[in-house]
């Protein structure tokens, strides 16, 4: 007879035995400082750049706004991203540089965290929403933008060590 | 004697002559059916992909759990981005393109509405979504993915014309 | 050769020829005033319905709580239920029968919008919501109260016409 | 003189003294680990239960976005249900049972959290979106399938003790 | 014979003839454009007010976060008030005035839509939010603020007629 | 060499010391039990005030759903202030004084926590949306209603102390 055997694990943990997902049980987890740093980047005509770059000094503060919309977005992660576990952040920062020389903005965040599941998805959604922000701000002069190189740079404070991304060459 | 000129309005629509943030006007514009298209890719190791593959036939089905993800991604589109309309969506549509060849998942939303302001953030919001989703089902097992190339594909409907996005020629 | 043929759609119109999900293409419909009633039930212990119905008059207003629940919690349905098209409700009401007889209350809701799409998920969820809000309010002196009988009991104003259900024998 | 006593104290302890509604005090409880199951099941017609089966295994899969679903109304239960304390979730699941001897689909969920509060009304919450959705998907074919059975089935690791719901003969 | 009468309606319209709460039906009223103005304040120390103004030039933007929030508050007011319709609004705007002479901040906010409700809920939601998140962002170095004379300035668009608030003499 | 100097930190602790909004870090602040209470109050015409009295008592029930507004409100919190820390609340509670000398009802929230940050805004954003509440349930009658006096009345349980608000001799 075949099939003594329970089903293999899958190694994506949101999948049960079945292949069935699940919100991931994590109370038996350390429950420890975490902590995670996103970063991405939204490049657009150099035009676009430019009034960004006045707009932070004068009016008009396409960044400003976007810092807001990332932190905010931070907090509905759990709401966002189905099997995601509720978490209370307890920091939440959104970094930008205007890098005339690629035409872009580049965005850094970090959440953080006490708790017994890891923040890289609070940072991921807090970058991907601030440069969808700056998008729909800049959206009515610049429809050709794009969004890229968003990716975990940095996670510390889980079982699973200290992950720090390779430095890039090109975005 | 002072002030004899307004101030230039900003090209950003977002602000108002005085550079503040509002939530523009658009009672004035034509009620038309409005369509736009959004891609972005996610790039991984070849062997989460082959789990990715894998899952959609048979367990663990990490697409099928993102597709949902984007189309209610494109429902909370003015809850993320602050100065967006509220929208009531016709049709959101999500699919993927697993390209072995890339190393990488392409994603495409379709937003759809008839109303009077554009849905392109609603496309790109459910397309970002959908991709973070890809990478919370797959961060057990590859913390180095990246998401990129998220853009405005196609847009019509709206006054200022049918917008066709370039072919990219590399992601 | 094979496949000549295109794949069947399926009946379930949620789905696309492929079977992947998808929020259903609704701007051709017309838009026309829709009314949808839903029903369910609550049963529980005689002295928890006693507390309801003495609750009522004098203080502890459980239904009064739990109609507010009802009606807001139908304002949510595109944000619970995946699939369900954001609508702009023009009217909701949650009515309570307190039957000593079968020892339950009786929940009865009504939804209405003038648009594309019918508002039967918005009166089903209304229902349960108000039901599991009595739930909430009455756990303390009774775990083993049972909801049951949740059902669309009329529906029209959309193309398939005017759906009233068989009357119940039992629940 | 009359009225020298207190009010006595409702037995819904969701009301104080004078009958007003309030959101418990649950500062003094002890933190502990927490367990709900709930139950609920959904009745249709042969034909409707055939498409939900064929589409789990190969095209259109209902219940897989019934369980999405489903986790994420356990997430938004304090946002549903007034009275509720937000909660840190610690797992969510949803199973489904396909019965073609009585012509439904059982949904059960287990919700868990550690804290000073129990978590019936999440796995409650989570099994009745769920059914929801179910009706959703399939109310193109069927408007006449009814929710019902919808129960605490077991609950543990509060200071009332563990409690198992008794089995049903008929539902 | 008794009860040859119906019961009088009340004057609150969120009532039914039997008292109890539901959401108006609005779909016989007229779709017309609405506009509701609405204004409030807060008042502080002397040294607070000082740091609001030369934040807003050089750093720490206190109203423009306060400025997003009101915007983003304004889309959220269905969600907050039970009985409030959902409404695609068309415009929204927050604007301040520092004045010095009262130690307060003054909010007005306006509201728009073209639909069959007024949008005074959503013009008032936005006041209290915004003066909410000025208190949040200041209370650090000033716990008295107080936050008053929120109330509606102007309505119009409704079969109720233009409604213009009477000057103020003080505050 | 220029810049020995770090800028030097806002008071406004929301503000880094480039005066960048960020969610402040709590992490090192003691898990304590944080008690917060803010009043407010909407004054009216006597016939306003009269109605609501004989609605609380017979039908029509303004503060009760205020009151369940309110709650809901403060759960909604880090939702609307784009700075607030996601709070696991451990009670909240909303009280109303209807008084004929002053045509106005008081409102009194009180919110509670065992965390690392105050509930101050809590208590203040269920005082707001009670008092909305109020004005939306009335509007039909009264347009004229004006709240004020929301202010916070006491605050104990972190670092800053006990803090109690000065008697007011006016509202």
């Amino acid at each position: 007879m075949t099939h003594p055997t329970t089903p293999k694990p899958s190694p994506l943990t949101h999948f049960d035995a079945e292949g069935q997902a699940h919100m991931v049980d994590v109370a038996a987890k350390a429950s420890t400082h975490r902590v995670a740093v996103a970063e991405g980047r939204i490049t657009m005509e150099p035009a676009t750049l430019a009034l960004i770059q006045s707009g932070s000094a004068k009016k008009g503060d396409v960044l400003g706004i976007a810092r807001i919309a990332g932190i905010q977005g931070a907090k509905k992660t759990s709401d966002l991203i189905p099997l995601c576990h509720p978490i209370a952040l307890t920091r939440v920062a959104v970094e930008f540089d205007v890098e005339a020389a690629t035409n872009s903005v580049l965005c850094r965040t970090t959440a953080e965290c006490t708790g017994q599941t890891g923040v890289e998805m609070e940072a991921l959604t807090a970058c991907s929403v601030a440069l969808l922000t700056i998008y729909d701000m800049c959206k009515a002069v610049d429809r050709g933008m794009t969004m890229g190189g968003v990716r975990l740079v940095e996670k510390r404070g889980g079982k699973s060590g200290h992950f720090v991304a390779p430095a890039l060459t090109t975005l």
